[in-house]
């Protein structure tokens, strides 16, 4: 045993000064977590978690998006950003909740692709504009009755309750829906390849069904829609019986309502029926009919061993809502001069028990600049991810690609170079971060695997056409320099046949121009 | 106004959805985001919190650390996980909280340093245990009192509330204080750059006045203490008026105790004597005499704004406890075998109203390994970080450091090649990590200017040892080259001066041998 020595600071001591951290406190003082380290990735993340929500519940309640955002500058480092949505809007008593509360909604418990999924983005927003400037947000909303709700509020961070400025209900028998949020942060305004304009512009791209204005210091830019349909609603699933953890099946068995295991099994997972549900209990050593509730702690580890071992067939996939390639077509074709795009839409695939599908895109030539490296463009349940690429598995995916083969110039294990625009999008019911900020998906090997041949499909159409570009142009050129011939070659057939030249010059134009006409359509044909 | 259109999904609906998230469901589905995302990185991870916990716990009370270490392995991917110490131990009726709570504790609140800081290590090691083998963790401490306490426990997720499966409180009469923890993870255990046993070496290292025995699957291991004196003890510092946000200064203006603007700026932060006070107060327009609770949002505004104008000392820095250039010696000394060693400690630094210190070590020669990059050892308040070295301040600090200055080889923007180790280490009241699993420092320019610094005074002091090598080695070449010559030269002049060759040979050799002794005793003197 450990022998007393002088203790000059008791255990008691120490006790006293203990006690909780809200988890408002806890972001507050690690705010870069959620993406607010400086004043630009700032003005972009309260731009994107704003969006972010109107997006999911315009398309929750299936109506096509039109969304507003300003952003404007109050003095040298305080902007005014305000969004608006034609949504279906947030009830009264629940907005104070939605907006002032982190960890609090709905999205968290539901295995359905969503963008948001933490329940942390709007009232972390919010957070950071009481931190850096003192002022409560406006929230005005209205869900179609006729009465328009009006909140100023603030976070309560010691308890992480919303604290309500003020509140009007106001009977207006105004015929509108939707959520209006403004609020005053710290920022910063450049337009560069991580601002807040190339965001909402990725997400016109992403989210071509989606009509958005963005009124910035610089002026209006309009992003009209590209497509009037919403991607197909995603349904929610349950969980997947190789995905699920001992912890979360303990805590699942405690809290069923399922009177046996055996209906435990079939009702609470998805692709377990009766016949693999009985399989899963014999392996186990249980009896399916007896209550989950009589399980004890060795009993859910052999039916934990048993669910991962058993054969199954992999989780539904109508939980997911990929963009599909049309859509994809259309998000690039709007936003992207270019001359060539290719989309592809893989099957759905598994990680660690999650479906999820890999949606790739290529836009290239046209106006795009040719001397440096290409754009990756990377996206996750359609939220354009514009920081940390580097721990991103997309960008390990793109940069782990050999792009000579597809026609296009790299170097080493770098993003190919010359005017060509890569996209990736991944679609899941539990995109897998590498931190609360969402800006980069964690690289497991199934999903860079699903990348990697996705890309290598649209590398392939790329290919096609960069060569027969290719082809076309010299052959165009070989048809040049013979044309330039013509006269010494007309002029020598005609006194070898002893005719005019003139004629075997007019014959021999015709040729080449038939020529040349084959080779162009040949290869439009192709491509 | 925004037209009424079709909503299939009302708000109403919506609604009823909506929960409240626990911050233990938060990071149970994130525990990636804790540092639990792959087996071999989860069971370095629960051996580094509880042993930052008992460091910590023995620090505070000014114990000379002695910490034992077990890892059983059970199954393939089972571990048994034990930790001891001869700290203060933890009150009874605390011990739920502190190892059962997530972000629950004592360091949040204090500005000093420490190696926990959120209050999630411990608690967050006790969510795994529970995750992945559904087992509960078991602690024992004593406080030194002739009572033991005993207690089995889990985390109930749903609440972040501690679950109490056993309690035993025995008045044993046992004159022992401390802690012990034992749980039960899924885990890996291979031996290599980022393993456990690799973290238990890094960490005698950096605590060389601690006493660790580490017994691993593969054998034991004994890290014997380097030195007796505990570092300085840390004090616990008030805010600097030029590290502070709005938000935060609004909460303490509604919380001080203080009855005058002016009392509130002298006491409620470092370095705001009464002219300074004075001084923010006029150049913000407020009268110093008022409460500080009658002050308005624009009031605030303006006190914050006076507050980063106005000239005031930089943070005291006796919060700091750096290890100092004897222990760092020392550390490296026991337990790296080089032939040479050198350390400094910089002056302490400020970012973002934040003091620091940084700490840089280098070791070179002896049985290092010559042919491969050099080893960087990366430390935060004396915490070995093992991961996302990419991400880290230190890293790109040592990268972007010319080596070949110092006489070290290096290969464009990489770790120096060769025969050396270099170490350095952050001491903050709170150290900017990129995320909760705390291995990376965060890239402010404040911190890699005074990091670049550091590495350059131990770069020189190498380069020294490095020249005053080769010079020797090169002159002892010549010495050789001559005394080859020394018979020749020995005859050739026996027969100019017609004298017998072998005194001159013997005189020869003599001055030889003085020459190098004396060249031998310069470059020591030197060094």
């Amino acid at each position: 045993m450990i022998k007393l020595t002088e203790i000059t600071r008791t255990a008691e001591e120490m006790a006293k000064e203990h006690r909780e951290v809200s988890v408002s406190e806890f972001f507050e003082r690690n705010r870069h977590l959620l993406g607010y380290d400086n004043p630009t990735k700032a003005l972009a993340t309260v731009v994107k978690e704003l969006v972010d929500n109107s997006l999911d519940a315009c398309e929750s309640a299936r109506i096509l998006p039109r969304i507003w955002v300003e952003v404007k500058q109050n003095t040298a480092d305080k902007f005014n950003v305000m969004t608006k949505d034609n949504g279906p809007g947030i009830i009264d008593k629940q907005i104070p909740f939605t907006m002032g509360k982190l960890l609090y909604g709905s999205k968290f418990f539901k295995l359905a692709q969503s963008r948001g999924q933490q329940g942390i983005g709007a009232s972390g927003a919010v957070l950071y504009a009481q931190l850096t400037t003192g002022k409560p947000t406006t929230v005005i909303s209205s869900t179609g009755n006729g009465k328009t709700s009006y909140y100023e509020l603030m976070i309560d961070v010691k308890k992480n309750e919303p604290q309500i400025l003020n509140h009007k209900l106001i009977e207006d028998g105004k015929e509108w829906h939707g959520l209006k949020v403004e609020m005053e942060i710290e920022g910063r305004f450049i337009e560069n390849k991580q601002s807040v304009v190339e965001y909402v512009k990725q997400i016109a791209i992403a989210n071509p069904y989606a009509e958005i204005t963005f009124e910035g210091p610089n002026g209006k830019i309009e992003f009209p829609r590209g497509a009037s349909v919403l991607p197909p609603m995603p349904k929610e699933i349950k969980p997947h019986p190789h995905g699920i953890e001992l912890g979360i099946l303990r805590r699942m068995l405690e809290s069923t309502n399922s009177r046996t295991v055996l209906s435990f099994m079939t009702n609470d997972f998805s692709r377990v029926g009766r016949n693999s549900g009985e399989e899963i209990c014999k392996l186990a050593g249980i009896d399916p009919n007896i209550s989950p509730k009589r399980l004890t702690v060795e009993d859910s580890d052999k039916l934990f061993k048993a669910m991962h071992k058993v054969q199954l067939m992999r989780p539904p996939t109508d939980c997911l809502s990929p963009l599909g390639e049309d859509l994809l077509l259309k998000g690039l074709q709007k936003e992207i001069k270019a001359e060539f795009f290719a989309a592809v839409t893989r099957p759905p695939s598994v990680y660690r028990g999650n479906p999820f599908t890999i949606e790739c895109g290529i836009a290239y030539g046209g106006e795009l600049p040719q001397d440096q490296n290409g754009d990756l463009l990377r996206f996750a349940n359609r939220v354009p991810l514009l920081y940390q690429a580097g721990d991103c598995a997309i960008t390990k995916s793109v940069t782990a690609t050999d792009w000579k083969r597809y026609g296009l110039q790299q170097s080493g294990k770098a993003l190919p170079t010359g005017p060509v625009v890569v996209m990736v999008h991944m679609a899941s019911v539990w995109v897998p971060f590498v931190s609360e900020s969402k800006q980069a998906v964690a690289s497991y090997p199934d999903i860079i695997k699903e990348i990697k041949l996705g890309l290598q499909e649209v590398g392939r159409k790329l290919q096609y056409h960069i060569s027969g570009k290719r082809k076309a142009e010299m052959q165009k050129k070989r048809r040049e320099i013979f044309e330039r011939y013509i006269p010494e070659v007309a002029g020598a057939l005609g006194k070898l046949t002893d005719t005019k030249p003139e004629p075997i010059l007019i014959k021999l134009q015709d040729m080449i121009k038939k020529k040349g006409m084959k080779e162009i359509e040949g290869n439009e044909e192709k491509t």
